[in-house]
């Protein structure tokens, strides 16, 4: 079968991968569609992104959905021909970290498609994978393959919104529209705030954000002084979530946000210079979030029910054969949100 | 002016009462709407409940919207001809508990319609009332004088929401499906929950409850035992809310309600025999939810934002010249909901 | 080996039960010290509690303190003749519950001395046990076997104390000073509480609460109505841990505890009968506490670190071919609060 | 009567300042110690910190205990004579943060000796001031003038440990050890920290950390690589008080901090530069900590009953009359930690 390997910065290729073989306690499923997400993008255009480089050829992937082709002797519950959503987290379940609750933290996590260690765990864009049952989220009929795929980013969000703690009520920030914070506004709508503003140094990227629900969007850009108007009474956001990893976007958001207000960091951006005095005398409360767990069921249920609706967020569906053009596009943030690539 | 005041069980008059002073940083406004509330019911019926009697006549009502007819010369902010939802939570501000931001237990509340202090606190079922800039919320075109009287109960649903923590992906049993019962689905469903099962007695309730939301209902007087195939695994509900005041639902969901189910109380019941044991090994929270206050600006950001949508619940608006037919039949759980009073 | 057994009510044997095994993963450990606990009482004079009864002979025991025998091959990090304490608890580390940090709700624990399942898991009374390294703590030389068999309790009450939330400076109230209540007040004022009140309706355990540093003790059996003096301003406890499973003890807190107030129910007690009207208009927050996990390691580190002193509650230390008499001592309230079996 | 006046840097000055007059509602009291703080050696030194400088004659200090000369005619509860610590801390008590119990966020605080508004708010190195009675805390007879000093530094250390939630049975990392430093220490062993491990740059504060309960102390400019053995499985401290407001201290604490660890920032230090990746990836919470308010209370009380022990903290107690003295020697880290000033 036919799977995208990247090499190098730009080195991306469809090669053919053996097919895996399946254990009793396990399913195979035939992929179907797959999401290219940020860190991917950073594979290809870079070979990494901090200290995590590409050392070895790697299958690229970890956002997908597909349908259950076969499943093994001892798995209890499922069919073939099932569609599902793939949770692409595997920790080890015995660490500390497991047995904390904090699967995201395991020491011995084997997330698809990530160089983080040596040898790199295998990526999920491949027409065919094996995988846990607990890996497996069934997909209602009315979620298309596409908006399966999209289960993993929205995971992310909602486990930074579980991370700002109740939402209900709440004025809302989000800094950075790309995918990740766009569906920050559709994960905080959901948990009740009932004010968001969305900022983003581009206008597509804010397009996106209003179509899925933003009160109110702000080129920075464009007005770097828009949100001194929330500055009044020592600021009026209750939570802010930056998903841009710009240093800037953090630090231009201190005087909007009310003291004791809740900073969820979910962008990466490497070293950030900040006024740790503000924060202090704010008494601010930053939480990074990374990745997710048992979200990744909320997410899926979310969409099964129609509760959130991710369509709008899907820019474009290109054949896996088309992969250079799909990253391409993918990269341009004038165009696209979040791109999928179909592995039929 | 005219109001609505009760002075024993089932005497209730409609009287005048004079039109008070609006002093200069205040506003004056004429009610429109009044919605009933169960307890404005219990002292129309019983006269009180609990230790709490009527002492004295006493204007009852407490959820009401209006339209401002004077603006105090010390009140910035406020115009004639708005439309204002009047919160009627008025807290001393100054004792302990309003200083720790816990206002609904303040040592001096005076909370419209209540007989729980002598003298009463006289209601705002009536023509024109004086109120505090703070206890103004306008309402924007889209939502009706009545919906407008619905922001005190949904304050009450939203505090009870907020009592349980986080909601994002959790699965929501509610007890007892009256008006509270039912605004409890639509601010479990707003803050996040994943899965709304409604439990009632009678299967008119139980059809509002599915209107705003529920995802299930299950008249447990029908079938008893309906909750048990949520049992396996040591239950299956994250949060209980309890609203019926009822016994028999709160013991009967225990085994439904997994370790560590929080269970939020919202129900008056006098008192009730619960299996302690129980609630030790299971290592369930139970909490009390007694009114609000903040909550009700969130209640009036939701009706104003269209993000919660209690038409359904309202059965009928009748003039308050028929506030003898308009108690009767919100005392009939088979026909009414909620029912309102129009003032105009 | 010799090992306590209770085949029935009031017929507790000392038999020969063979020598486990041990396997390369385990620790053999020479049992010293074993405390006997409510439950272990609870067996011995009615044959089990509530709807848990012995169906089969079980040997007993759960508080147990001992040295280290043998080393499995495959057991790093311990040597023989290292004394330790023994954690009672194990989970199966699997199950959804243990996968979220919630090890007391495993679906599976074997928990030793424990009838709730059959067939019983055998307790820890015996001369020798056969243990996994993870149940092992290794105890400093300042800390006797007795004070070490004592980890156990301390650690339920650390797991109340922990599901209190923080104490620091806050005012609490503990009812029932057995041994329980009374590591209660030892982890209460360790995790910061600045004020102490013990409740019991005998004097004894009174005497035992203030020497281990209750600030005040109250005879509530003699003095009824001294709880009234802590009522003003809606009560002045912040926190209630109830120790006692007596009902009156828990409605005779409700007026000296604050809105707001925190409960945790420690104390099993059958049904109850409360005024859920206060518990919902004071805003209170019901807790079960049962077992506990992690805090095992931390009850060993304030045992040997000195942070906390047990001596004052180890009543006596019988050898255990003295069992009746043992029983019967930590039966009477009047003169034992934890009496230990000396197994050498 | 005197006080002590900052009018430039280095220029402090004994005036006489007129005695103020005392309303019913106040209390009178004689100062008798003052401890002097951080931010007060920064006027002294620098004429500020950061945005804050002195723009006007200002009185310093904001650590005073007295006795009660004088008590208003419509104060209840206090008589002259009486010892008391003062709290610095004046909210307004009726702006938006006041109500919501986060009076240290007061809009319109007034709190002694601060140039963070013009005109300054005059601070308590007087002999003669006249307060609130809610910043009046009766000393017992065990607690001298000094110690009641001490309250408001430990109020601080008591707030920063609230602000990290629940410290029983945690490992705690305190970097930067003095005043506050030392503080937290004793505030964090009070809040039950099992393992309390400090650093600094220099041997004297080590010494003092370790008298007041350290369990290990690093000097990190003389072992920079002291940390890293506490690296393995991602880190583990639970919990790090930074108030060392340097950069380094902070960076240099992240290996050691477990993933989802919490930090609390207490030190000032301007700008810093962080990885922001590894508060992501590891999901730090960093949280401000900023002054207190009803940790005064509880300071008092710990004071009062002997739970904790502050004497070590005083380095020498000076008259007033030698202010220049006192300040040079509160700047010298090898030699002081908390410097009092007599003002009998």
């Amino acid at each position: 079968m036919d799977a995208l390997v990247i090499h190098a910065p730009n080195d991306l290729r469809i090669e053919q991968v053996p097919t895996p073989e399946m254990r009793p306690h396990q399913l195979q499923v035939r992929v179907r569609c797959g999401g290219i997400c940020g860190s991917d993008l950073h594979y290809y255009q870079h070979g990494g992104f901090g200290t995590v480089r590409i050392q070895e050829p790697m299958v690229l992937g970890h956002e997908v959905a597909g349908v259950i082709e076969a499943v093994g002797a001892d798995v209890p519950g499922f069919q073939p021909g099932e569609r599902v959503a793939i949770s692409p987290s595997r920790p080890c379940g015995v660490c500390r970290y497991c047995q904390q609750g904090l699967q995201n933290h395991c020491l011995d996590m084997r997330y698809y498609g990530s160089a983080m260690r040596t040898p790199h765990v295998q990526g999920a864009f491949r027409q065919r994978i094996v995988i846990e049952p607990a890996q497996a989220y069934r997909l209602a009929d009315n979620v298309s393959d596409a908006e399966g795929a999209m289960a993993e980013p929205l995971s992310v969000a909602l486990h930074a919104v579980r991370r700002a703690g109740p939402l209900l009520g709440q004025h809302v920030l989000v800094t950075g529209c790309g995918p990740i914070g766009a569906l920050l506004v559709v994960a905080a709508r959901r948990a009740g705030a009932t004010r968001i503003v969305a900022t983003d140094v581009n206008n597509a990227p804010l397009r996106s954000a209003a179509k899925v629900g933003a009160d109110e969007t702000v080129n920075v850009a464009e007005n770097p002084k828009a949100l001194e108007r929330f500055a009044a009474h020592k600021g009026s956001f209750d939570v802010l979530f930056e998903a841009s990893g710009n240093e800037l976007a953090l630090r231009g958001a201190f005087d909007a946000l009310r003291p004791r207000g809740v900073i969820v960091q979910v962008g990466l951006g490497g070293e950030m210079t900040l006024p740790i005095n503000t924060i202090v005398a704010k008494e601010f409360d930053l939480r990074g979030a990374f990745r997710f767990h048992q979200e990744f069921e909320t997410a899926v249920a979310l969409l099964n029910s129609g509760l959130v609706d991710l369509k709008p967020l899907i820019s474009a569906t290109l054949p896996y054969r088309d992969a250079a053009r799909a990253f391409a596009l993918a990269a341009d943030r004038s165009q696209a949100m979040k791109v999928v690539l179909n592995f039929d």
